[in-house]
């Protein structure tokens, strides 16, 4: 059977868009000059269009004619499933991640040209105009606050904003609880520290983010991987199993909004099963928060903090994600442990920079702040959106991505032939970082999928880098096929 | 036998000055005034300023007058003693260091007239101006540097500058082995955990920084405290005893360089002997010299480091006493742990705030740097110079002193009976702040001492404080002798 007309040219088009020589966005050429060029009728021409529109190359936009788009194919991708959650745990042990990590660093080191490895959003979605004014108007206010010997304990304004902030999340305390530190990452190991000794278990979700991994390494801990719902967060099921076969759990971690990778949401019934759980079984939970303020909607999450009677819950966060990715400021409420975790605090890093604390405090108490999050929220809800349509325009079919409820990041899982270190290798070749899911766990569990960073605004270079990602992948799968 | 009337009068006129009524600086009554008022002859008003000229407390100035100066008495205080090296090491052992200092720092966290217990300088000797206007053009250059995530491994400017400044004390570097760090502090932490394990015993000073002892017991490592001369530093025979009794030792640390709190500086045959007997017994040496660039004079002190051929010697840096005590810029060279070090400073904060890095960058690369070194250290020898003759004037005469060759501080023993406790708690009701004895030691060995800060011109107020200290050590001296 022959090819008809139309769709010999509309695969001809379907091409250029491809390969980027039409760009979305951009607009088609009108039905009056495809019949010219092409010499064909009117009937050809608008079948050609109608056709690449039904299949959602092209958009018709009244009296304007038809623009390039990447087709909303995210329905036509299957949601990431489940984990299994009987299947045998991994007997917890040291498995090197650290090297791991530092490889992949070292080689992301070198300058690329798109960066989707990052946690972050793009610099120009946080406040750098008011905090830059902040900056210049603190230093004239007092002109010795970069000389001056830092007053111990955190700066009180900040701590008494944080305290206000947590309020948001359900959690009132007083500022006087509040430790500053040296980002969520330092809390994670000042918490550690504080409930384990080398040597000692503990439970975490399974995938998570290598920088929790890293300090469990670095502190001689070992992690035992609990399964994870890309939908639900952790399950209760599994770690009460796991805390009946390992006696020596002594902390569980995790970060029940927007986790990270998997951009999962714990449920609140979720959460207050498993602080019963670790009450229960007295062990330590950590909770880390570190991305909640990015949920999509002007309802922040409830921490899990919020339910803590018992002091057994050590709450970390951090405003590096959510306000200024160039500073460095985190924050903790330690629960029992406050008076150890600061004293921690004082002999690991001393206090943080006054500047930083006095810009985040003036920050968090004016009305920027609630204007900057909304506004941050609705950016990283569309850039998302414009991401997954190019996974589901670029990516091959058998993907399986399952949209979160906000934050910086989707989580893509590949076709299983695929292995995120060659995908990275070839991108990095390509000049694009990614970050492969071989560094969400201490198995290999996670070695065909991708954590894509969506901070940035959809622009053709990230167009270009997606569909390069996907003719990567698409020939991965094909030479691993064969 | 009658007191004679000049020396009725000196007695009046000395208990005014040391009342305070008349301050050191201000002009005595004229001859002809004392004559008048008294009615006495020319000759015993003479005989009167003669007297308290020859006891130290007037001093004559041509074709102006007397004036009041406190008695520059410091050859009349004897000389830090030097240790007894063969006495018995302390068993290391846990003992709540931790504890004692945050009872100290909670203390002292009040708002106090005069503090004494720090270990910088003021605010206003370190070169706030130019760092203000660093800070402003770099935002100003660099509009979203406050919001942009930072890039990986470390500013590399300032890692270059700071390699090139390696250079002034004797060692030749990569800018690429240069690891910035959350202060000194943050280095000897990471140096600790690199080459140590919780259990493992740590030889050091004695008397050392409490900074180090609290990060030694926070890491659960044993302090072996090691004989140290206030002269010429950790003593090399009793380090070498303790290596043959102790198998367990797994790192030695020192201050070569005006050493905190005893301010002495290691001979560099010393230095040399001590690199070598910890490469022979295969221990690694953690160099810390945070303050050599305060000794007196324009050559820095040579660093261990220099004769290093093996990467034996870990290397930890700050310019938070030399340049900027408001911000937390360390950093370290760390021998054959590079990689060991560079991954756990990762896992433990991730890295510097880029602002604070390129404003030290800048500033390390101007002429301002040099500069201001040569202004820091005249200055802190003219403040250390008039505390240490404070010390001489108003406290016990059996009080013991050595002068140290920089630094910001002086160490002072007091009489036998005294307590440094007790002193710390009567000198807090009198709103001064000092650092006790008690935190530099895991024993009680240097509870008669007390670490005085000289960071602060001197003045009036700190001449009120240094005389009410030496009243208050006085009175616990006759107290306990009773
Ligand atoms: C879940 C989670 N916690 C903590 C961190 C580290 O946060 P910070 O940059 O505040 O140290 C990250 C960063 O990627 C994260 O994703
Ligand atoms: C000898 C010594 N090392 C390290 C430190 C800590 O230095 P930083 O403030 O740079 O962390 C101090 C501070 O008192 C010190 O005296």
């Amino acid at each position: 059977m022959n090819t008809p007309l139309y769709r010999q040219l509309a695969e001809h088009y379907l091409s250029a868009i491809q390969s980027g020589t039409l760009r979305p966005g951009e607009r088609m050429p009108s039905v009056r000059r495809l019949m010219q060029q092409h010499e064909v009728s009117l009937s050809t021409a608008l079948q050609l269009c109608r056709w690449l529109e039904a299949q959602g190359w092209l958009e018709a936009r009244p009296r304007s004619g038809y623009f390039i788009r990447t087709p909303r194919r995210l329905t036509v991708l299957a949601p990431a499933a489940e984990p299994a959650t009987v299947r045998q745990i991994d007997p917890a042990q040291y498995v090197g991640i650290h090297e791991k990590v530092s490889a992949i660093i070292a080689k992301g080191q070198r300058k690329v040209s798109v960066n989707l490895a990052r946690a972050t959003g793009a610099p120009e979605l946080y406040p750098h105009q008011q905090l830059r004014q902040l900056a210049t108007s603190l230093l004239r206010q007092h002109p010795t606050l970069l000389t001056k010997a830092i007053s111990p304990g955190g700066n009180p304004e900040l701590r008494a904003a944080l305290a206000k902030r947590a309020l948001d999340v359900g959690i009132s305390t007083a500022a006087s609880e509040v430790v500053i530190t040296h980002g969520c990452i330092e809390a994670l190991n000042l918490a550690l520290r504080a409930v384990a000794h080398p040597g000692d278990v503990i439970a975490v979700e399974s995938p998570t983010f290598y920088g929790l991994l890293q300090v469990l390494e670095s502190l001689g801990l070992k992690a035992l991987e609990i399964p994870t719902s890309p939908h639900t967060g952790i399950s209760i099921e599994a770690l009460e199993l796991a805390m009946q076969t390992y006696p020596n759990i002594k902390a569980v971690v995790v970060v029940p909004h927007l986790q990270n990778p998997l951009g999962s949401i714990m449920p609140d019934s979720h959460k207050q099963r498993l602080l019963h759980l670790c009450e229960q079984h007295q062990i330590p939970l950590i909770e880390d928060d570190s991305y909640s303020a990015l949920t999509n909607g002007d309802k922040i999450p409830t921490a899990i903090k919020h339910w803590d009677k018992t002091g057994n819950v050590i709450y970390c966060a951090s405003l590096h994600k959510i306000i200024a990715p160039g500073l460095r400021i985190g924050w903790m409420l330690a629960g029992r442990w406050q008076a150890r975790v600061s004293m921690f605090k004082y002999a690991q890093t001393r206090y943080n920079e006054e500047l930083s604390q006095r810009m985040m405090a003036s920050f968090l108490q004016s009305t920027h702040y609630e204007r900057h999050m909304r506004r941050l929220r609705q950016h990283l809800q569309q850039q998302r959106d414009k991401m997954a349509e190019a996974v589901a325009a670029y990516f091959p079919p058998e993907t399986r991505l399952s949209m979160p409820d906000g934050g910086v990041s989707l989580w893509v899982e590949m076709p299983p032939e695929c292995s995120s270190q060659a995908v990275f290798d070839a991108a990095l070749e390509r000049d694009i970082l990614i970050s492969p899911g071989l560094l969400y766990s201490n198995s290999n569990r996670f070695d065909h999928f991708l954590r894509i960073n969506c901070g940035a605004p959809y622009s053709d270079k990230l167009d270009d880098a997606m569909r390069t990602l996907g003719h990567i992948i698409a020939n991965q799968q094909k030479r691993r096929a064969a």
